[in-house]
């Protein structure tokens, strides 16, 4: 390492950077990382993980109705927006301290600072002035909720970032945004009391997802109470003497909310950045351009994470520092693989998917095989609760693979982990089949849909 | 068909019985089918299905005790047994009601009658007197909890039959047992607030199931307070004049309980049954003996389902019923496939698991990779609750084949149902390792165990 600080600088303590750092480091290697805000990055401290809690304390509302079909009488609750978020605050405080600490104990040197760089292989510190060296450097600043400046009242407004901070519940809300973030707050809200309203630009929320989940998921959250305006967009926040806003949508409708949410999409946090001055190129949206193996066009300078614009995900960030580790100091090039990623949407229902949609997939093959249960869960018969599950498989007819699996309902997230490793592993249709039930289970009708529902012929339903 | 009144007589409404009468009567075969007491069987009736649903209400105290964590005040909760049965019993009526419906949509005859066999081809149906003939006859007539006719005071104790219908929820309850039904009972009555001990002869819980997951169930219950004795057995119940039961057990033990329930297995509901009359052989337990396709040995006369003995399991005998059609009727012969069945035990924390336990892959083959973790589920974080989740890998070192998988804790069940594919599929831990996570859920780490915990090699653990 002779004329370099160290062998590896990481910019951005997110998911991505804080694995290659601390792996790198684990194996010897000098190590230092910088980051601006907090350690954990947007799954660990305005991701993920506070968005779960959030889901969670949403999710007892229903748990206190559902319980009377159960037998129970439950007394009076009310619920404290300032407790949750302490709480919530707590845990994610301690979340920080374990990945500074795996920081620390693999002996990667941790820098609380913004960092820029200043050419291939040099780094600025922000908070100090000085300049650090290293042989490599990894970019793993993440993103951002997009900005919409040109919305007329856009200072009115608020981010899935604030949200998790907002100092009171709000009585009302509108979200603007069709994608699981939009969907993901306006039920955690929906959940708490709060009136809420989503409006999307789009035909229907969630685009890319299995029409049938899309539109499932819309039914149920609709006959929750929750408003959603479709093909509208917000054209104008205005803020009233009394606090209140009063939101104008380009369909003429007129909403009045305490918040306004927009969740249109993250940007890549790469604004001056000094990517320029070493010379590292961006796409138009300003999203690092890497090759497969994460390697900007700069030999010196890789990207990891949502500032690559890949996949927006923790685990492929974190796959992608771990592909990283191989090439670079395993003498072992790895490409990171995207290809089938299970993901989960925490809505309520949650959607839990695989593979392609029903609509992808007739493009991609000549005849499907749609597989398709909708049924009423077990818990909800005493529940009373209207509530459909919906599970598909869509098959490939000609060799029988199961190329996308779908579900919305109740754990739908971890059916599709584990539905991720048949679809990895190329299991077929008749590897569900011959696999016995789990009885009573909801997951048991994704083994027992034995005749397709219907077929797909050249695109066409049959 | 001449000379025979059906083509198909099924004695028994259970899930067996009924899936073969209704898809053969929809074939267009002339069936008939007797129950003695109400159709849909065990599962139905006194199994799973009732049970799960007093699981689900006995999970309601620790959503109220956890949602404080979570920011929610929750008022005083009462809990009405006698709602809950109620409820549960008009629920029970009505899947009874699509069952029947099934068989009547089907064309299948109903007999509301205990039905016994005469020959290899007549049956007799006992609240007329009437006999009647059929070309087969399929016995799917079940199981029952095992008697214990030789415990002292034997008489002032219920099985699991009696649970589902007690007029009262009891004070204390000690059941002796230590299979599923017992630990399912167990957490039922605890949740609803009953003190219960569990009475076992065996060392410890469960088995046949994986150390791990039955040391860390006991762990679990205990921790919630649940008192288990292991080496122990009831010698005698005594009623006091009080009403109470005074429970003795041979390691001198006097336990005081409102109620005793003895969950000893189950044994096949052949008494009576007219089997020596039509020479149909049975095994010393009276279970009818049968070859790989469900055919005693009267070639006229089958055997489905628990009666059988073979794994007492709704999904099993379903499935023997559908390779009786495919065999019979259908010029396919077809054996039931019962190998590597997933099944979950809904106690609380649940498990669910498929393949070999560590203890028999390790008798099995000659090295095993085990992949083991035992963490705290996020929802936990904030509840406080303090409950651990454990997941484990049982590998095949010789090829990486996944040969067992066992989960304790939360949705174990859902997550057992979709791992009995990958098992059945053969997926190896190389189709694991390459599943992207889904974040964050608690089935991710069952692809995130990269490294093995331990290895066992020729029976050691190393």
């Amino acid at each position: 390492m002779p004329g370099f600080d160290y062998d590896l600088f990481v910019i951005g303590g997110g998911s991505g950077g804080v694995r290659a750092a601390r792996v790198a480091a684990s194996m010897g290697k000098k190590v230092a990382i910088a980051e601006e805000f907090r350690f954990g990055g947007t799954c660990v401290i305005r991701g993920c993980v506070p968005k779960k809690l959030l889901v969670y304390a949403s999710q007892y509302r229903e748990h206190f109705e559902d319980a009377a079909g159960y037998g129970w009488q439950v007394g009076e609750s009310t619920f404290s927006w300032e407790k949750l978020i302490a709480a919530k605050d707590v845990e994610i405080a301690r979340l920080e301290g374990l990945y500074r600490k795996g920081l620390t104990n693999a002996g990667a040197e941790q820098f609380e600072t913004r960092a820029e760089l200043v050419d291939a292989h040099t780094v600025l510190l922000k908070s100090t002035g000085r300049t650090v060296t290293a042989e490599r450097i990894v970019v793993a600043v993440g993103g951002a909720p997009s900005v919409h400046g040109a919305l007329p009242g856009y200072e009115h407004t608020i981010s899935s970032n604030e949200a998790l901070h907002l100092k009171q519940l709000p009585k009302s809300i509108v979200i603007e945004g069709g994608g699981y973030i939009a969907v993901e707050f306006a039920n955690i809200f929906h959940g708490m009391g709060v009136a809420t309203t989503l409006v999307y630009r789009g035909k229907e929320i969630l685009s890319r997802f299995d029409g049938d989940i899309r539109r499932g998921l819309h039914k149920a959250m609709v006959e929750k109470g929750i408003t959603i305006l479709c093909e509208d967009v917000l054209q104008k926040v205005e803020k009233r003497p009394d606090g209140s806003l009063a939101v104008s949508t380009k369909a003429g409708k007129v909403l009045e909310a305490s918040e306004v949410m927009l969740a249109l999409g993250r940007s890549p946090n790469t604004k001056g950045l000094g990517l320029d001055a070493a010379g590292v190129a961006v796409d138009p949206r300003g999203a690092i351009l890497v090759d497969n193996y994460s390697r900007t066009n700069v030999p010196s300078i890789f990207a990891l994470g949502d500032v690559t614009d890949r996949v927006q995900l923790t685990p492929v960030a974190i796959h992608e520092a771990m592909c990283f580790i191989e090439t670079e100091y395993k003498n072992n090039p790895t490409s990171p693989d995207l290809d089938l990623i299970a993901t989960a949407v925490f809505s309520q229902p949650e959607i839990g998917t695989v593979g392609m949609s029903e609509e992808q997939a007739a493009k991609a093959f000549a005849e499907l095989e749609v597989y398709r249960a909708e049924f009423r869960p077990m818990k909800a018969t005493l529940s009373g609760r209207a509530e459909k599950m919906i599970m598909k498989l869509i098959v490939n007819a000609a060799d029988r693979k199961v190329v996308g699996a779908h579900i919305l309902g109740h754990d739908a997230g971890e059916m599709a982990q584990l539905l991720g490793i048949t679809l990895k592993a190329g299991c077929t249709k008749d590897d569900f089949d011959r696999t016995m039930a789990v009885h009573p289970t909801a997951a048991e009708e994704l083994v027992t849909m034995y005749s397709p529902s219907y077929r797909v012929k050249n695109g066409e339903r049959i």
